[in-house]
């Protein structure tokens, strides 16, 4: 293990080189408290969680001693409804609320991804979590500084150099490099050219020499093999999501757990259609028919609304067709353990071999 | 390094666990030559060498003693000309036809990819290559088997798990798992989807999960960082392709040596418009205006012929715009210096750090 990499841990307490990604959706306290318990960073995903549900969720992950804590924020501009492109969304869709009986007239809009913002500044500033993270970029500079004055570490993801760069310009602490093999949404801001996403593979080590941050790693990483190989591109840490989807302190559905566990995990894709913005899923009928990139979803995260009432259609009659399945590249650390024992598992090369 | 790692480079008599990416249209002997003197696997590409400049060239290598050599071939299915599709492709480009001042109706067929067939089997039981290796899947069993009574080993290129398994079940004795950071052209066989293609860190792990097969790890690999990391992956070695294209031994034209060295070389996609098979190349203004996937263009390996007088045209004018600059997803290990420099550069985590 590199001397960066030792300082990284000490310094937030880390007895492996691990961080769970924050998965807005699947998880809160209990898959953090877990997994900080076993010496790796436990996260929570604001992007999901009201305020008042971030607040006791890192509260009860404070209340667990000496367990350091990140939280994790989409921080995307809220954009506009665009009418007409949610209408010709829904023309694309006709065909299936035919064949599910659905009138899209009276679809409710579904659960909004929420930005970083005054509220969830508060939170932070409350339970001074030792590390915030971003995904899309950075909030505004009012609301970044918020943030480092409580003293957290800020980290954001970057999945160019040209967004390492950008982040390091920008003052971060920390950044994770995510490779095109992550499961969930690409932090990309940039540029929404997809083309330009790297395999973790290449974007690492192009991080390490381009910055001077410490990088973690993040995509494909999902055994201990997985671990000791990002060390050794130069991460000081690698980020695992997709290992701990099958575990119990994870709120996976049971359809999604399924596929999981499936060679159907074989074959993800990145896909546009269940948010607007693209997103690694295992691919499935939705993305086999429209195509999983297509210039039709309305623009994030409005897209989900029209969908919903087919994804629950499809899900009660036994079928993930319409829902979003977020996998990465390699699903085949994912088992039916808890937490703690994935992390003890990634841990076991990372020392030497 | 493992045991398994050991025992491959042992077999081959190598000295580091590399090998050289066979770069057709890119290297001959002189490459071979100067990665094999280093202690790596020098490799020939046999997909644009006429029999006897094959025969040349590996009896150049041979020449050397002591050196191993893999002589790889494509042994794709020669596609029928599609005239429609043809006339269609050459309509999508007659906007730079005009440009350029190219009158269509004269282009004479451009420089056709061989498959593996008896002439090419024919060298390599003169020659008797210590590994023959195939991209595309494999050659008909009648020609298979005349390669395995050389005693030669075989290997094939695996983009997914399911060709993993195809080439395990077809009794080759290892497989380069060509993560999707690679430059040039996929290996991909059993599907043309490249949704399916994964990057080098989540497809080693599982090809070495899913077969018995030694793995060569390909894609992204630019450093000693890189190849240690492929080796903890599971990887007996690691195949390197874009660190050799500023090489003296290598025949990188000057605007494509150019690329390489700039900022542009940050950005390459997967692209079929130079060949009609995804191959990755740095992103330039084909790729931008047409799209860098396209249903336009004719099949392997015809679409290349329509190109030529484009490319020819502003190559003399000083741009790459129409040419393909084949690049993987990191390009700062190539620097201007010998093979074997490279090669030590390579090697100098593989064993410790």
């Amino acid at each position: 293990m590199s001397q960066a990499s030792r300082a990284f841990m000490d310094r937030l307490g880390l007895s492996v080189p691990i961080v769970q990604a924050p998965m807005a959706g699947f998880q809160a306290s209990a898959l953090a408290i877990a997994v900080g318990g076993a010496g790796a960073l436990g996260s929570l995903a604001g992007a999901l969680l009201t305020p008042q549900m971030l607040r006791d969720e890192a509260k009860a992950v404070r209340a667990q001693a000496g367990r350091p804590l990140n939280v994790n924020f989409f921080c995307h501009q809220p954009a506009a409804v665009d009418e007409a492109r949610e209408q010709a969304w829904r023309a694309a869709l006709q065909p299936y609320y035919d064949e599910f009986g659905v009138d899209p007239r009276g679809i409710a809009a579904g659960p909004a991804r929420l930005p970083f913002d005054d509220a969830a500044a508060a939170v932070v500033e409350e339970l001074r979590p030792e590390v915030v993270s971003f995904h899309f970029g950075l909030p505004s500079p009012g609301l970044l500084e918020r943030v480092r004055r409580t003293a957290a570490q800020i980290w954001s993801t970057a999945t160019t150099v040209d967004e390492a760069l950008w982040l390091e310009a920008h003052g971060v602490d920390a950044v994770i490099a995510q490779g095109l093999e992550a499961g969930g949404h690409r932090g990309m801001f940039l540029t929404d050219d997809i083309t330009t996403q790297l395999g973790t593979m290449a974007l690492v080590p192009q991080v390490v020499a381009s910055t001077r941050l410490p990088v973690i790693a993040a995509g494909g990483i999902a055994d201990a093999g997985g671990v000791a190989a990002a060390l050794r591109l130069g991460a000081v840490a690698a980020q695992v999501g997709t290992a701990f989807l099958l575990c119990p302190e994870v709120t996976t559905s049971a359809l999604h757990r399924e596929a999981l566990a499936s060679e159907a995990a074989r074959h993800t894709a990145l896909t546009n259609l269940f948010t607007g913005r693209p997103a690694r899923g295992i691919f499935n009928r939705l993305m086999r028919e429209l195509g999983p990139m297509s210039d039709l979803s309305p623009v994030f995260p409005s897209a989900v609304t029209a969908l919903m009432p087919l994804r629950a259609a499809a899900e009660k009659a036994g079928h993930a067709d319409f829902s979003p399945l977020w996998c990465g590249q390699n699903a085949r650390g994912a088992r039916r353990v808890p937490a703690a024992d994935i992390v003890r598992s990634l841990a076991t090369m990372s020392e030497s071999r």
